[in-house]
């Protein structure tokens, strides 16, 4: 936690704070052995950073004072990820991993090789991706949650969505043994398409490539997809 | 397992190979659901790769004929990385990151803010090192082990081992903060630096710097070590 991210339940009256999660408090107590009068580094969520002084510490709650709040979170990458539905558990650390990493908006889409079992994974509710993306907002010190959007149909993915979703940006499938490597240092507005383990199927890169979609590899080697998806990041932005 | 990785205790007689561990014996059933005939993907340990037939699989073996192994393991990346350690299970996935990314020189440093007991845990038994390794290059589908050095001691490893290291390779010093943004696809030889969660404190970063590195960053984003790592080596190589 390396921002502490003020949630609209958290305010008080103006300019006081108070956290009531155990989650928070704890770490407020064991990672950050916080005392009174510590100053301590906030954001407002969707709003600025600054810093906030520590008024109050117990078992129950921390009491904060707001002092200026005038630097803006970190310029979001320029991508929207369409990612293939991950297994849970990777899901759950890919979601922390793009969001420390600044992308805002992110698909999860469904492909031949999605086992079915992983649309009723419990990490899809609400709830449990909301804490995958504030986790990754506290790490990387950033305040702008980002938008998720479950496609659970190929086709009408490609045939409805995507259209639009190419219309300003520069559509790039990530596939081992495309001709062309990824590109590096990209400043355009870019659609991101990654696999799911095992890949694509010949028929859906086709789909992509005809919807006007390049192709990019990142060289020989099979990436696990959470390792696949932080280079492309990396080597792209 | 995209490729499967032939030890040299799995050779019989010259060409055929009999595999006999129950994580591999229950790969080739439960995730290739294997059957006789079949061609795989194979590799010898520090070797080619290439492809072999399955002749025999039952609970207890796996028999293969081999066929051609024309194939050149991929290029590795021109780093040392040194790595403060992490925390066990971060140690563990990172070690799978790395490998699968092509790092082949790895040491694990001591530094200020790596937990005393980190050096205590069993994931830094070399059995269950050699574990992650493989599992890596199973992945990557690549040959060539990685060499792992423990560094138990900052200073005597900036004094006594650095110089030499540097002597052949770029120095870079991987922390939040530093003057110059990461440098994008270099092919010099590199030694990379990174921090443990929490960062090199200030005196081990001017060590580094006055030993000759350059201090490079990612961007205002505070990134978990293994996100870090991927993302570096994936942005300089």
């Amino acid at each position: 936690m390396n921002l502490i991210l003020i949630d609209p339940n958290d305010y008080q009256t103006s300019g006081a704070i108070r956290i009531t999660d155990p989650r928070r408090l704890r770490h407020l107590h064991e990672v950050h052995r916080a005392s009174i009068g510590d100053c301590l580094s906030v954001g407002i969520q969707g709003g600025n950073m600054g810093t906030a002084i520590l008024t109050r510490l117990d078992d129950q709650a921390a009491h904060f004072e707001l002092q200026a709040l005038e630097q803006a979170p970190p310029a979001p990458l320029p991508v929207h990820l369409v990612l293939a539905l991950p297994r849970p558990r990777m899901l759950a650390r890919t979601l922390e991993h793009v969001t420390a990493l600044g992308v805002k908006q992110l698909t999860l889409l469904n492909t031949q090789r999605v086992e079915k079992s992983y649309w009723q994974s419990p990490e899809l509710r609400e709830e449990k991706i909301r804490q995958h993306l504030i986790l990754g907002l506290e790490q990387a010190r950033d305040t702008q949650l980002p938008e998720i959007t479950l496609a659970k149909g190929f086709r009408p993915f490609v045939e409805d969505r995507l259209p639009e979703l190419l219309a300003q940006r520069n559509g790039l499938v990530a596939h081992p043994g495309m001709p062309q490597a990824c590109p590096r240092g990209v400043s355009e507005s870019t659609l991101l398409l990654v696999g799911p383990e095992g890949g694509f199927i010949p028929w859906e890169v086709e789909q992509l490539l005809q919807a006007g979609c390049a192709g990019i590899h990142m060289g020989p080697r099979i990436l696990r997809v959470e390792t696949a998806v932080t280079a492309l990041l990396a080597r792209l932005f």
